[in-house]
């Protein structure tokens, strides 16, 4: 029988272990024995090890959620909104020795392998773009930024842009890109 | 002895199988039969797998050497060079099925464990931001962009963003990530 404990300490220890090794560089075992719970208990939990990754990326995008409150913050303008959320992110990042994004490391290694992961970053991506578009929206609605910029193709751009930023800060072990990303964009987007 | 055109094959068909598999995901054995090639062989031209990825990561970016010819060709204006350049990357990609960019698809699955790999990527990055930091430069002194921005900064973000929009496309399995790139980010730059 599945015990609901197990089920996340597995999810807990996964979370650590696939964005430590990635996803192919560990095994099963590995994750069971980081959970400290027997391997022959991962399939009560979970159809596949694919399955997990998924179960794995939704709890780091859960997760998440505590840095993305700021964009709906009223009380802060706008564009203010966006730069203290990539801020934060870029903070996360810069503490957790550079590792990246598990969202965009899973996906660069996986996009062409498993549709279920690839289907939920797609999901997850375009969700955390329309949040920023409603600050996009709210910005050009007060005047701050060019009216003339499609808010939702922005939006979608800016996260983009930030996810290379973390990709070569995982590569140059240092936060220049996050430095560029912002002394790039926030200035260029100030009507 | 090691032959030159096992070597040849070797990489040829690595970079084939590295780019369609992942490094993890793809073992000796398939690289070698995939080159047609005994399995002990590998190891006459390559002291590791390791080694033999950043091989093939050096032929793949000798591969898209034409594709950067434009950022030189000073016929054409500066800012043009750049739009380009990223068009006929964002080509290539679209054409490849947007499997990505092998350089990023190696450094988000390696650069926590292959120093060697890492440092390669960041070289080659560095290199590919300094031939576009050109183009900016001379487009600041024909007056074709702002010439408060920070020309090596933005060429930086330049190739960062680009990437986030590669492995976006990856994600989504369509060019809409290119066609945000290059929508946001060239009417922001020219003056």
């Amino acid at each position: 029988m599945a015990k609901p404990n197990v089920r996340e300490q597995l999810i807990a220890a996964g979370l650590e272990r696939l964005h430590a090794a990635g996803f192919n560089a560990c095994g099963v075992q590995d994750i069971a024995e980081a959970a400290g719970v027997p391997k022959g208990s991962f399939y009560n939990h979970f159809v596949s090890k694919e399955a997990f990754g998924v179960e794995v990326l939704e709890r780091y995008w859960q997760a998440g959620g505590a840095a993305r409150d700021v964009l709906s913050d009223t009380a802060v303008p706008p564009l203010e909104r966006v730069e203290r959320h990539f801020d934060g992110l870029a903070a996360a990042i810069t503490a957790d020795d550079f590792r990246g994004c598990l969202m965009g490391n899973l996906a660069a290694e996986l996009a062409d392998h498993s549709r279920l992961l690839r289907d939920r970053v797609a999901q997850i991506f375009a969700a955390w773009a329309r949040a920023i578009e409603g600050c996009i929206r709210d910005a050009q609605r007060a005047g701050q930024t060019r009216a003339e910029l499609d808010a939702a193709a922005l939006a979608s751009f800016l996260i983009n842009a930030f996810e290379g930023a973390i990709l070569r800060a995982k590569i140059d072990k240092d936060g220049t890109a996050f430095a560029q990303f912002k002394a790039t964009v926030f200035p260029l987007l100030l009507r």
